[in-house]
């Protein structure tokens, strides 16, 4: 099996490039911390005795030969950016978990049929470049290449900017070659492992998602003078469709969530009423009608707050992925891994979005995932038992080597 | 009387400093560009013969001599600062129409009996620093000198490292000495003069006023694994509390105002659960009993919410001035100029706070105000005519007259 303690260890110093405070990762895509954490993969992947290739979106791929280095390679990766108040597994450990994979194939002296990769997506999280798992998207073919680059963060810079900057603008292109399987490991983010105390997800599929960015406009004036009816206050319409989102989340829960994480007031000053809000919308659901009818209550729903609020509002959706089943194959490879290590599982589906679920468009996919202490993730506090993550890293191992071939 | 026309190019002429696009000014307190309009205030006072000083709170004074220069000087002046997104008229107009006073002085060769001042107040719009007003506050001793120069804006840098930078520390002690009668003229910020056609509005008082700022602690948490029921949402609880500080304004109309004009989202990523928001509250009455009851049903209303949003909640009132009359024969003062010059007048209490609510404190105050296109201020096409703003310069004219003595 792997070495957990290596294993552990990486995991600790990767955590020191952008550690927050309260014990976190704030890594946030194609920023210089983003950099030096690149920096540090590929000097381990080379140390490990990897090639390393960049493509057009900077994903990064290390290549371990195999013994037919024509055949398509098992690839698994993940992603090293965080949220601005992030953890230190999610993402990290499904490329290091990787990289442990490697660094075991050597130790054991086992060569494989195939070349295994393991991959660093660009911008998983969507925090800083919206949408999420953009540069995966890109390769599978979801996005076009120039709508990836083009991608600007809150002060205009560019996907294709900062890549130049950080000095990972690599000159593969992005997609557009064959992988044999692909296997992402991740913490479960969520509840379900931890309270059924079952060491490994059996990830099945993802739920879908639709995302919302939201433009709501009133008229700025005085806070003093200006009689209440006759205001046209923005935030008071943002506040209304918050309340809104939540009340759709609660009518599909629990398998839906709806959620509004970003909202900005302009001008934002205390003693004007504010003319302008910019918001987003989260909708996921693993039913595509369920999926569907959140949408129409949406857009009823903010028409008549619009009304009623007298302000102005646009809908721009900016991401729609359906509902998503994983393939039968790599998932059994994983249910047969845990299962001869002796590990308790489950099959589950994904409530978050993951780079896997943009490849298995374009290649035969599965995840693994593990538990995360109390399902919270997105979080400094953020945390798992090293027991978990050397068990995920071994069920990777059997299940790629199940795919590669001895 | 005074030069409509030297005052109206004087005014555009301090709009291009911090011109936005959409003709209004972001010249914020105690940046580069507030220390031009201050260069540009205190050269305009040199060319007319006045001398300058400057105080600790970086308010400067204009002194044109008087017969008796011992005697306590007749005042007028308001602010340079502006909203972000701000007019070209909200304190400037105040500030520029007492230039055009001493100007007039000037020209018609006319000596006081009393010096008269011009005063540029430091920060009074409360936009950069909270709480507003706070120079002229502690020239009237509401707030302590440490305690103004220590106030910091939203990214820790503090009034009196601001007043070094731009060279506006002055050295004289900020309050303490006698004002024989303080005048300011202002837009109404609000819609009742222009709606009834009056030229001038005779302020009588101003409404009382509380401001506060509160913390809403939620849970961050992923937005797609964590199920709805279980989430702590803090900008699910800000929001209800924006829907509730309307409730309350609409409640105490058509008097009462109530706004949010403020509100940050923590980490404000868009698949993140809000962990914490940051928000401000501001209340309006003329009635102290009224503004009594808002506080109370605030606290309640928010405690309420706390609870069913399952989020934590902090409430600190950092503003609490109470409704204020104006000095009588500073009022009357004002309705006779107005009466004398044959305008349109009306008894009206200010909706905005003002400098001069301050002064009054110390001083016997009175203001002059001219209508506003649509009653729109803090906002950048906020408007007014030339004929308004040549009529309060000759009212506000009128009345230092009569305080100052020939
Ligand atoms: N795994 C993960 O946190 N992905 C971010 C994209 C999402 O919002 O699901
Ligand atoms: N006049 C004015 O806009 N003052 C700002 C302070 C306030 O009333 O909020």
């Amino acid at each position: 099996g792997i070495d957990g303690d290596r294993l552990w260890d990486s995991l600790m110093e990767m955590a020191k490039i952008g550690a927050t405070e309260k014990g976190g990762n704030c890594r946030l895509a194609l920023t210089d911390l983003d950099r030096e954490g690149r920096d540090l993969f590929v000097r381990w992947c080379e140390e490990a005795g990897c090639s390393i290739r960049v493509d057009r979106m900077g994903n990064i791929f290390a290549r371990r030969p195999g013994r037919d280095d024509s055949l398509a390679p098992v690839m698994t990766g993940s992603h090293l950016d965080t949220q601005p108040t992030g953890g230190r597994f999610d993402g990290v450990y499904g490329v290091l978990a990787g990289l442990e994979v490697v660094r075991t194939l050597n130790d054991l002296e086992i060569e494989t049929e195939r070349p295994v990769e393991v991959a660093v997506w660009t911008n998983e999280e969507g925090s800083r470049f919206a949408p999420s798992m953009i540069a995966s998207g890109v390769f599978a073919g979801v996005f076009d290449l120039d709508y990836g680059l083009a991608c600007a963060d809150q002060d205009g810079r560019t996907i294709g900017e900062e890549l130049e900057r950080i000095g990972y603008a690599g000159a593969e292109p992005c997609g557009g070659r064959e992988i044999h399987a692909f296997f992402e490991t991740h913490i479960e983010q969520g509840p379900i492992l931890e309270a059924e105390d079952v060491t490994i997800g059996v990830v099945t599929g993802a739920q879908g998602q639709k995302w919302y960015e939201l433009e709501i406009e009133g008229q700025e004036s005085h806070a003093g003078p200006t009689p209440m009816p006759v205001r046209r206050d923005a935030l008071l319409g943002a506040a209304r469709i918050v309340d809104l989102v939540n009340r759709i989340g609660l009518d599909h829960a629990p398998t839906g969530c709806a959620t509004v994480g970003m909202l900005n007031v302009h001008p934002n000053s205390r003693n004007v009423i504010p003319g302008r809000v910019f918001m987003t919308i989260d909708f996921r659901h693993p039913d595509p009608d369920e999926l569907a009818a959140m949408d129409r209550e949406m857009r009823a729903g903010v028409a008549e707050i619009a009304e009623r609020s007298r302000v102005g509002t646009t809908i721009e959706q900016i991401m729609d992925l359906a509902p998503l089943p994983f393939d039968p194959a790599c998932v059994e490879a994983v249910r047969k891994g845990a299962e001869a290590l002796g590990y308790s599982s489950r099959a589950i589906v994904s409530g978050a979005g993951h780079d896997a679920c943009n490849i298995s468009r374009v290649a035969p996919t599965a995840m693994i995932f593990i538990p995360c202490i109390d399902g919270i993730s997105h979080n400094e506090i953020e945390d798992a038992k090293p027991e978990w993550i050397h068990a995920g890293g071994n069920v990777l191992l059997r299940a790629m080597l199940d795919r590669a071939g001895r």
